[in-house]
């Protein structure tokens, strides 16, 4: 199968404004870069994003992914990015059905939310099967902490953005495969499945890190994709909790150093120093 | 004018669950509730809101005082919450001329958005004036971080919440009026907005502050409400920064302890130590 014509067309991610500082100080201080983005399917005008724009192709595709809109790549001729007019044109090979109809459902979620058919996806949750096999050690979680620490990120230099991960879960190591930063946590997301399809990574056995708070969309989102290990920095909300816990994903929050709280999916982790205590 | 009739259906801000620390311990850990609450507009279905529930009759009146579908609170009857079907009737006196077209035209932003009619938004920043005779001192803008500082919050308890506070600006003090926290950002913003109104209070030589960051519905939010002064623990961003140059809003980033960056709108700011440097 052909893979979709693209674009390259990511922005600079961050540019400088004065700020007047408490010592009176003039000082240039960087800023994220935010831009909308208006995603048209087929001359169909779909939604406006509001992106940091480091990798748009991605966040269009992982959009149509995660909204359940495109059901795999093939579907998708060509991702077209023209920040003239800010915008990026979807072609799909054969049209998407009732596409009208899908978009109207949307509704919009936990303040960070890119609106969601809400309705639809807690349906399909209880379809989603996360792999069972698999299981996360503890050296390896902190290998990740460790991988995410060094890496340079615009949130280092410019704050006001969100990260997202994908790692591997290897023996006490863990690489990260793709890193995506936005001023929408959501979109950093999107962006990573975008990526997840056309790098055809399979991520049904790798750790999905986030910056971010665990709400309900979040965990969602990573089920989605059949992640079963999902990690944050952040704290979790209750709906978050609640699914996460249905689902029986593997979440961990609070991760930083060689802290972490266990939350739920308790059977894949491994504990290293004391393995008996989660039997 | 009659005020509306109101239910008080605030919920539970935070519920324990058991976490697993890095020492293989069972620790109980206070999250933050997330409820979807549908808005109903004289029975017409508007928006379904992922909130933390704490202030769910203002959040609807903010929301709607925010989106621009009500002009005044006089303009509304009743606002009635009910958590058994998660939902709050909002009924008018007289009906919101349009109401179907204008919902159609929402746009999704900057991943913490609510989803906002947008390219109105932006027109009606065109005609935004903020007031030009008040100031804010250095002293009044460290009294409120003090202030804020010394507030009890969900956030301390649990995390996983962003909070907004609407302060007085007076000679080198700063008294908290109202403080909303939500799981998304923007329902905080709508709620002091739906308080505002409730209480008769005007925005336009108040300080508004948010932990979180700024982005541009958020400057767009606190210029509708004629607010001139915008204060953030956190950065800002592009957008953000651009509009807030463009309406001219006294916006502060980074503002924790003694710290602070004064972004834009200088003018109105009065530093205590070294006046002549921002003449």
């Amino acid at each position: 199968m052909p893979r979709p014509l693209l674009t390259h067309a990511g922005r600079p991610a961050t540019f400088d404004v004065e700020a007047i500082n408490e010592r009176g100080e003039c000082v240039p201080t960087p800023i994220a870069g935010e831009h909308p983005l208006t995603l048209y399917v087929d001359k169909r005008e779909v939604v406006t994003l509001m992106t940091l724009g480091q990798a748009p192709e991605a966040l269009a595709i992982g959009y149509l992914r995660n909204q359940r809109l495109v059901r795999s790549l093939d579907e998708i001729a060509a991702v077209q990015v023209d920040w003239e007019t800010d915008s990026v044109a979807v072609t799909t090979r054969k049209g998407i059905k009732g596409l009208g109809r899908r978009m109207g459902k949307r509704t919009v979620t936990t303040g960070c939310g890119q609106g969601t058919v809400f309705g639809d996806l807690m349906d399909e949750i209880e379809s989603i099967r996360l792999r069972d096999d698999v299981r996360l050690a503890e050296e390896t979680l902190y290998a990740l902490l460790d991988a995410i620490r060094h890496h340079e990120t615009i949130y280092k230099a410019a704050g006001a953005v969100h990260g997202c991960a994908l790692a591997t879960n290897e023996p006490g190591a863990s690489r990260i495969l793709t890193f995506v930063e936005d001023v929408g946590r959501h979109n950093a997301v999107d962006a990573i499945a975008g990526q997840m399809w056309l790098e055809d990574i399979d991520g049904s056995d790798k750790i999905f890190y986030t910056t971010g708070r665990l709400t309900s969309e979040m965990v969602i989102k990573c089920a989605q994709m059949a992640i079963p290990f999902l990690v944050s920095r952040s704290g979790l909300t209750q709906m978050g909790w609640r699914i996460a816990e249905r689902i029986g994903i593997t979440m961990i929050g609070r991760a930083v150093g060689k802290h972490y709280l266990l939350f739920t999916g308790r059977h894949r982790f491994v504990k290293t120093a004391m393995p008996t205590m989660l039997a």
